[in-house]
């Protein structure tokens, strides 16, 4: 008999350590246990599913070649004895057994292993408020729970939700709900942005106006202190400010890794529950290897560990632990946390350290804000993107990229690019001759990835000054706040005027980009010149400029107009 | 007054580095010459003009804030001298002038730098051929050309036109031609394959049939031996083999640098004529840069040189021999050659080495062919991707990739982040780890970039052995020569099912996926079992299997029926 490995979860790292091994070692005697019937699906997929995108849950169990990956996909096509509907009950170490339960018949097992893998995932953070238990109020733990809420929606028994969590799945789920159903949604988050922690401010920003514009309705900065409940139902979701009827409440706080086996086995556990594992996914005990949800990883920027629950790190990590069991020693360096999303028509996306993580570590970080087109400004169907690299001053390393765009993938394209060039190390100036392949169906011929490195090496390199968007957009709530600021718009007067005419002459000046050179002698010399231009490009040439004469007294508004648009789209006319 | 710095050739290279010295030098006295009357045009974006996605050429002269890059641009804008309808007759470095000629009228005269740039790009190779300087023949060279094209075309004096040459420019060409204007279009290529030198025959087959799907009649390996010639008007063109008519005939074989004035002035020129640059874009004389279609850069897979005329690369190398005029000690390394283009509705791109290109380079050259889905396979509107991954067996780096797709950006998605991680010097091992951003609508879990990886893996650690596609398609049209083959299909029996009937059961024979473990002791023994399934995945681990049961007597064919689809429509049923 062949090496026996005994998995124990069967959702995404598990299924695929299980195949991996089979096909590098097929004399191995592997064993998938998983206490759920369902297993092996997509999970990422739920929102799709609940929204009808995705017409039937099979879909997302099944294979890109149709096949149901079920017990007996795994069992005569994988050839990996699989067990669902069976609970491990704990390691023996020693022994190197695993107690298991037949949930059917409550028959207890002991299974011996010679390898033992962790992949027993996340579960979903519950909020310790009244009335998190009443009917109604659901986790997006598992593919039961999604099935359930689509049967209420189909059946027309929700009028109104409420999600509590403006993390990536609470998201989805107001877009799932509001958008092919038409259920009325709030969306509530208590940090004061959506996508805390992935994002920085602009984009969150940006994207809740997204929502609302698409009918979400979002209140950030609120707790829900109790979930309102009526005859054992949910009917609404109570905050310090306000009270939400509801059908149907989404629990969406994020999750945290299921590691209690592991923890009850003396096995090496994070203080965040996440069990910690080496290069080659082995725990603290040689014998015991860990994967997906259930395990921290390196960070490959801070060097600290990441705390990344995704199916696509599941998947990667299965298969370094599943070969390292099969004796191939196979390595799994870490991640930098790359995170894209659909929201309605938006697509929003991160990779390495925000700004506000990057300052956290001790960086001294700052952002340039761009907002370039998406491919060749002349291309019919061009779209804009908003885009953000955080770099560290003193190194000028890349710490984090992000942004939107539109939904399509000139977003992803840009992420991922900065991904790998972040994981390799890369300064701006490595940035900035990023070798994108160029045609303009497909990108500009300075692509915006590169763009956004020049601004970030103008910046570095004190050529140009910037304005805070925010301490801007105070400004322009109530511009008597600063008298000694004016706006130096540089676009063409037309573009100008409205402007010109809703904030007065004497704070919103004019004067097109191309005359500056000639004209530039009309600008008030005792007040600080606020440049302004549709991205933020123009306004850093006339910034030189001014400097070069000796005007040195203004700053650049990154991304424009086009930012302000995003961030505040009332603010300006 | 500031350093004087002089930059010949005002396309791409040149505005960008004049313009760029402005901003870090302001103080600068620059001056941009041209010979032509037009500069600073998206060269790139001259088949979309001529197709009338870009409705006017002003519109590949305009900034993305629609402002025209004339000479009053970069004189009152940039604060750039700007001189067109100029032309730079020769160098004398030991004076450190250029002579000019205005071209209006006919006046010499001296131009004193202290840095001289040269930007002087390319031009277009002409066939030696009969006919070539008849009416109705042109060149894709610059913006004059296009613009008579487009008039001869809206006049409808083009009824049929043959395109001379199957690289980029003469498939879009044939594209613009075809796609809008209903043009009988044939495109002519002597080497047997389309894209010769920048993709492998597969893509390039695959590319053909989707032309030739789109009207455009394709003749691979043939040369245009003359231009027929009536009245000093083109009427067609012949081949060895036929003679096409043709009101319009383009000229798309190539180009060569304009280099003319550098070995004039004594410069190391390198022998396809480009100008040698150092990292810093210093040629042999180090008061004199070059950037641009003129130089050959650094290849940064070979080590050797690449002559790459981009106008991506030009922007880059521009700024950087503008920073290093300006005193800022910038560094271009080179670039590995990545390529994407739009053909219909198909996309096809590469960065690094094609599989010959690498072979002729001494590399132990392999290839990983796969053909997965470029998002989640239950998302809505998700499309198919081929896509080949070269790698190098004794080293493991990965040396170049290639595919297709369809006309989105999710074959660039790819094509970028293997651009940046080959730059980089990954192995394919790296490459399984790449960390793409995932959710459903924009990857999979084990994004394609990573499964292209996988399967290279198991190539390079002999764990698969697969069947040379071209081998299999010569077998296929001719069962008969080799006897001792015999296909296992282990689809669904009923996606055998019309192979095995056009076939013979002797031939194709049909066992399921999930069957094999069970039944696969009914399998030939004394033949080679060619394992099929949609996209090779299956075939790989049924190999593996039978490999385990001690049938190693089967070869894998990669990319499956997908692969077999694009190159080969007919061959299957």
């Amino acid at each position: 008999m062949g090496k026996r490995i005994v998995i124990i979860g069967g959702v995404a790292a598990g299924p695929k350590a299980a195949s991996r091994i089979k096909r590098v070692m097929p004399e191995a005697d592997v064993t998938l246990i998983d206490q759920d019937n369902l297993i092996s699906y997509g999970g990422c997929g739920i929102p799709y599913y609940v929204s009808g995108d995705v017409s039937d849950e099979s879909e997302l169990r099944s294979t890109s070649f149709h096949m149901l990956r079920d017990s007996y996909f795994f069992t005569q096509a994988k050839g990996v004895r699989t067990l669902t509907s069976t609970r491990a009950l704990a390691i023996d170490r020693q022994g190197r057994t695993v107690a298991v339960e037949d949930l059917a018949t409550g028959k207890k097992s002991v299974i011996p292993y010679d390898n033992l893998m962790l992949a027993t995932g996340s579960q979903p953070c519950v909020p310790p408020i009244p009335g998190n238990d009443a009917d109604g109020v659901f986790t997006i733990s598992d593919l039961h729970k999604a099935i359930e809420i689509k049967e209420r929606i189909s059946k027309g028994q929700v009028g109104k939700a409420v999600v509590i969590g403006g993390g990536a799945i609470g998201i989805e789920m107001a877009e799932a709900l509001t958008d092919l159903w038409g259920i009325e949604t709030a969306l509530i988050e208590y940090m004061d942005q959506l996508l805390p922690r992935i994002v920085d401010w602009p984009m969150a920003t940006a994207l809740a106006n997204h929502l609302r514009e698409h009918n979400v309705e979002v209140y950030l900065g609120e707790a829900a202190a109790e979930i309102v409940v009526e005859d054992g139902k949910a009917v609404g979701v109570k905050t310090a400010r306000r009270t939400l009827a509801a059908d149907l409440v989404i629990l969406a706080v994020g999750v945290r890794p299921r590691s209690q086996l592991a923890r009850e086995a003396g096995l090496h556990v994070a203080a965040n529950g996440a069990i910690v594992v080496n290069e080659r996914m082995q725990t603290s005990d040689p014998a015991i290897y860990a994967a997906g949800d259930c395990v921290e990883i390196r960070h490959l920027v801070t060097g600290g560990s990441l705390y990344a629950p995704l199916g696509s790190l599941a998947n990667k990590e299965g298969r370094v632990a599943a070969d390292n069991m099969a004796g191939i020693p196979s390595v799994f360096r870490g991640g930098i946390g790359s995170f894209i999303m659909k929201a309605f028509d938006m697509a929003i996306g991160a990779t390495g350290l925000s700004l506000e993580a990057a300052l956290a570590q001790g960086y001294q970080a700052e952002i340039s804000l761009t907002t370039p087109f998406d491919r060749a400004h002349f291309f019919p169907g061009v779209e804009l993107l908003c885009l953000e690299l955080v770099f560290d001053r003193r190194t000028r390393k890349v710490l984090g990229f992000q942004g939107i765009g539109p939904m399509n993938d000139s977003l992803s394209v840009r992420i991922d690019a900065a991904a790998v060039a972040i994981t390799a190390g890369a300064t701006i100036d490595d940035f900035g001759n990023i070798e994108m392949a160029y045609a303009p169906p497909f990108s500009s011929a300075i692509d915006p990835i590169n763009a956004a490195a020049y601004t970030a090496e103008n910046l570095c390199d004190s050529r140009m000054r910037q304005v805070d968007l925010r301490e801007f957009l105070q400004w322009m709530g109530d511009v008597s706040t600063r008298p000694d600021w004016v706006i130096l718009d540089v676009r063409h007067e037309k573009q100008a005027a409205p402007n010109v005419e809703k904030f007065g002459a004497a704070t919103w000046l004019s004067m097109p980009y191309d005359t500056v050179r000639t004209r530039y002698r009309e600008l008030p010399t005792d007040k600080t010149l606020i440049i302004f231009c549709n991205a933020g490009s123009r306004s850093y040439e006339i910034q030189v400029f001014l400097d070069s004469v000796g005007c040195s007294n203004s700053m650049v508004l990154p991304g424009g107009f086009i930012i302000v648009r995003h961030v505040a789209p009332d603010l300006l006319a």
